[in-house]
């Protein structure tokens, strides 16, 4: 049996983009099953399918980690395949920070090659769309059972693309954080963890309140939606164990008037 | 053989919370086919989801049908596994109502058991992504060949949740409905099958009168799209056989402003 | 093994529309991979079908290819399977023009048959939705082994409806093209290959000036997004060898405020 695959892209759901990359793999291994995570990443937002890509490619069966967001297709950036410790997972993708949070997840790389110039590629090689000449046939190749060597030519895996992602920092006003990413829901993930908050003196069941764009908004520290009244701004762990901010059957990025890379501060009430 | 899965969600396609729950069910049951039906109900709308779910369950192999729409998810609101008569399918959700049409649509419960400490659970269980560490394990292990008893307490089948519905009524005016929901092409459906326009007095191929919102609209009883002008305003028997409202390449709910829970009145022009 | 299926629609992705035509495939020829392509083709865009499914055919698997843009649902337009040249792949959807360029493109017909009264077709038949009562039954059963007359009454090939598709012509001004459709970027792609850019004195890396609405717009002729700066017009060669138009990390349709039909004027600057 081929391995699965798991595919993430900023390709969006309209277009034809992320099928045409199944239907590539298709048509090279057409027993492996593509397990499609998530192509609703904003357009071109690493940082966002960098934090989704490493949280769920933890609950995938290990095989091969297919992940798109590609501002520079086209231009010198690295293409790579990356092997890593656990499970002998494969990641597929740009060289640019994309896949560095997976890698660090499942224990840090093991093995890794450049595939722009795969001899599996689709020739001639499209100047904009590597998804389906260069990292489905990739993809799909490892899948069937090609190794690392076979598909691209090695690499010093000291030279991947890092993802620099700002820190929360403890002050004593609160907890001053950025904004990962905002979901489909409105709903804005920090760069934060849930043991910061309790660090900045943030109790859960309490009062707190959240300055964004210059302006103050009284929260709750709940646990679940059904903890605050409809409209109610809240800040929760989230189930990737990173803190958010959320408005029940609501907006929290409409209400605090805040995006991806924003920052914003936590302070007891 | 594992036995097939359909899955139906609020969950959007922007996100990834489909595809996390695939990739758990992938992980636990590789072999199982996962069947999307539709991820985009209307966030929280458990009326929508359970008329979308009762209409296509029964054009879909017979399986496991795991459907979530979840808005009180985190509080102590049941989670459970329904076997029915119909082909020994089993339905996976929360016990909102969500489930209620399709299992009556089945041929009623044979057994039914409570999953929220599903031995089979992703622990820790989240506080709001039940579909990845409840619903989809108990699902996939549910394929796989295990027993409703291996995956849940057994609970009285009378004690489920039903759905309210409100009731279509023929009055000396005309047929008065609830807006069921809204589809994505704004096409409304109704909490109306198809006889109560013929108790009504609505006649296929004549023009009527739909007041809604304190306005009133001619429209036609149509049998298709095409047989109406672009822009027309029609009444028709949709594909679940229920009584529905289009305008044709335009949407139904913005010439009438009304929205799903909204009561209209349908009478002969 | 059953033959792939692909899947192309403009059923949009938050309705159940595709889900249960998968699932009445999957009822039907449970072991066939179905290879979603895309379903956000604009509502009732023969036009914009007909170039993706030409586009992503090719990628494809050789099997049964699956389109549903069908704006004439209910009415006598036929709907067919036509089976070509190339690897013995089979286009099965309504007989509006939506198959022909893919036809074209496959190498031409080998056979076709009328399936609007498929002796597999799920009855009774709908008035609005074939997709799920005639397509995808009669896809599925093709996938499973079925021949073209098993599923259809054969008819005249040369009957078949053909696509007009307005010709891109040179002139002293420059090139004249129709835009074909624009993606969910708002990317436009026009009616024009590559070559015609060279015809009409364009020349890659040359600055040129786009007509359109009325208003002049500067522009690059570049090869990839990264070759012009935030919120520049670029004309480029996309991944199907269409000339299409984009504005880096923006919408070039909503620059140039045109839409799919519209024409527009290129000229060196």
């Amino acid at each position: 049996m081929p391995r699965p695959i798991t595919f993430l892209s900023d390709y969006g759901n309209s277009d034809e983009f992320s099928g045409v990359c199944r239907a590539v793999i298709a048509r090279i291994c057409p027993e492996a099953s593509v397990i499609d995570l998530a192509h609703g990443i904003r357009r071109h937002d690493v940082r966002q399918g960098a934090a989704v890509l490493a949280n769920a490619v933890q609950y995938a069966p290990a095989g091969i980690h297919l992940a798109i967001v590609d501002p520079g297709v086209g231009t010198d950036r690295g293409a790579v395949a990356v092997s890593v410790a656990q499970e002998e997972r494969i990641l597929v993708g740009p060289d640019n920070g994309l896949l560095a949070p997976a890698i660090e997840r499942l224990g840090g790389v093991t093995g890794a090659v450049e595939v722009s110039r795969s001899p599996v590629r689709l020739q001639p090689v499209s100047a904009t769309f590597h998804g389906r000449d260069v990292f489905a046939p990739v993809a799909a190749h490892l899948a069937a059972g090609m190794s690392l060597g076979e598909v691209g030519d090695a690499i010093d895996s000291a030279g991947l693309t890092a993802l620099s992602t700002p820190a929360a920092t403890v002050e004593p006003a609160g907890l001053r954080a950025t904004i990962g990413y905002v979901d489909g829901y409105g709903n804005a993930t920090l760069l934060a963890a849930a043991e910061a908050a309790a660090e900045a003196g943030l109790q859960p069941g309490a009062g707190i309140t959240v300055s964004a764009a210059n302006r103050k908004h009284p929260a709750s520290y709940a646990v679940t939606f059904a903890d605050v009244g409809e409209g109610e701004l809240m800040l929760y762990v989230d189930s990737s164990a990173s803190l958010a901010l959320a408005v029940n059957q609501g907006s929290a990025a409409e209400r605090l008037g805040v995006a991806a890379g924003d920052e914003i501060l936590l302070s007891p009430a």
